[in-house]
């Protein structure tokens, strides 16, 4: 009685709040959606496999599909390019496959720009407090790394209004729970159905 | 970190699609929220208890809630008036507790303009085919009727697209879980949450 096309799924939400622990769960518990592989000119590092960890390309390359509108947004970090691939997440939606991309706010809402039934979920933590004591937690950050993760928090949370879905990350459980049910609802609204007889 | 209001969640669909089985479904797995009781002028049937079945009243007490905006929807039927109580839901909604409201396709679409925020759910057949069957499995129905239902609903099935949510009921067990799905989405939506410190 209806068809559907697949959606692009685009998580973000402030570094340490777990936002890959969720996805990863996800990932593992649903068949029917992939994780977008980003483009890089990064070279490898020693374990990575083109493909799987980033798609490694030169920055010719890069500079020719950016060129070609072959990317949902970009950034250059640090001397390097980073991208989305469009074309593998058109065909998955084209196919009703779902597609999993985990990026930064700024992405995500260059994202959204270029596709506008991109399904955008910010992940919040329960509160400053427990965003700090996770980040120290890890381990791996300097004091002056956790400050800034901090103030960047802060900015992030300032874009969470833009966003289609918040979802509170009490437990992985429960985050894995909603971003699921997100995914059914959004296969059910009635502007991303055709009703077919 | 986030505050929410207490949805209304409005249910439609042919007659005969299975929604009443659909709401009771959910309502009995679900504490946190309630089926909306309609306000009616005609007498109750043997059995039937005030404020249960219906809320029963006169019609100057009718026509006095109505003039006073006391309902989302109202419509007069067989000379007899049916209304939906505004006061009831909204004062739910305030203390973030849900309601479902199973109504025809022309009261949702009068709710949603009274009341923007209401989440509106298209209960969908397999197929027309399958919409016949059940009809007529009902065993209740002269032939005449069912002609008249399918005939109506061809006529609603059009207005499917105004709605929020489509859900094809294929089983109750797989709507139910949509349903569900649908609910826990909306309580995640960014527009419809205050985000706190």
């Amino acid at each position: 009685m209806i068809k559907q096309k697949g959606l692009l799924i685009v998580m973000s939400g402030p570094s340490g709040v777990g936002k890959g622990t969720v996805c990863k769960e996800y990932l593992s518990q649903n068949d029917n959606i992939a994780f977008s592989v980003s483009v890089t000119t990064r070279a490898p590092r020693p374990g990575e496999t083109d493909g799987v960890e980033y798609f490694f390309r030169t920055e010719e390359e890069f500079i020719n599909m950016r060129d070609n509108n072959g990317f949902l947004e970009h950034a250059y970090v640090h001397g390097k390019y980073y991208g989305t691939p469009r074309d593998v997440i058109e065909k998955r939606c084209a196919q009703g496959l779902d597609t999993l991309l985990d990026i930064d706010v700024q992405g995500a809402l260059q994202v959204k720009k270029a596709m506008p039934d991109a399904v955008l979920v910010f992940l919040l933590p329960p509160s400053m407090q427990e965003l700090e004591h996770r980040l120290r937690s890890r381990g791996t950050e300097s004091e002056e790394n956790v400050l800034i993760r901090l103030g960047n928090a802060v900015k992030e949370l300032s874009f969470a209004k833009d966003y289609d879905y918040l979802i509170v990350n009490d437990t992985v459980k429960d985050s894995v729970e909603r971003l699921s049910a997100i995914i059914t609802a959004e296969h059910c609204r009635a502007d991303k159905c055709e009703i077919t007889k």
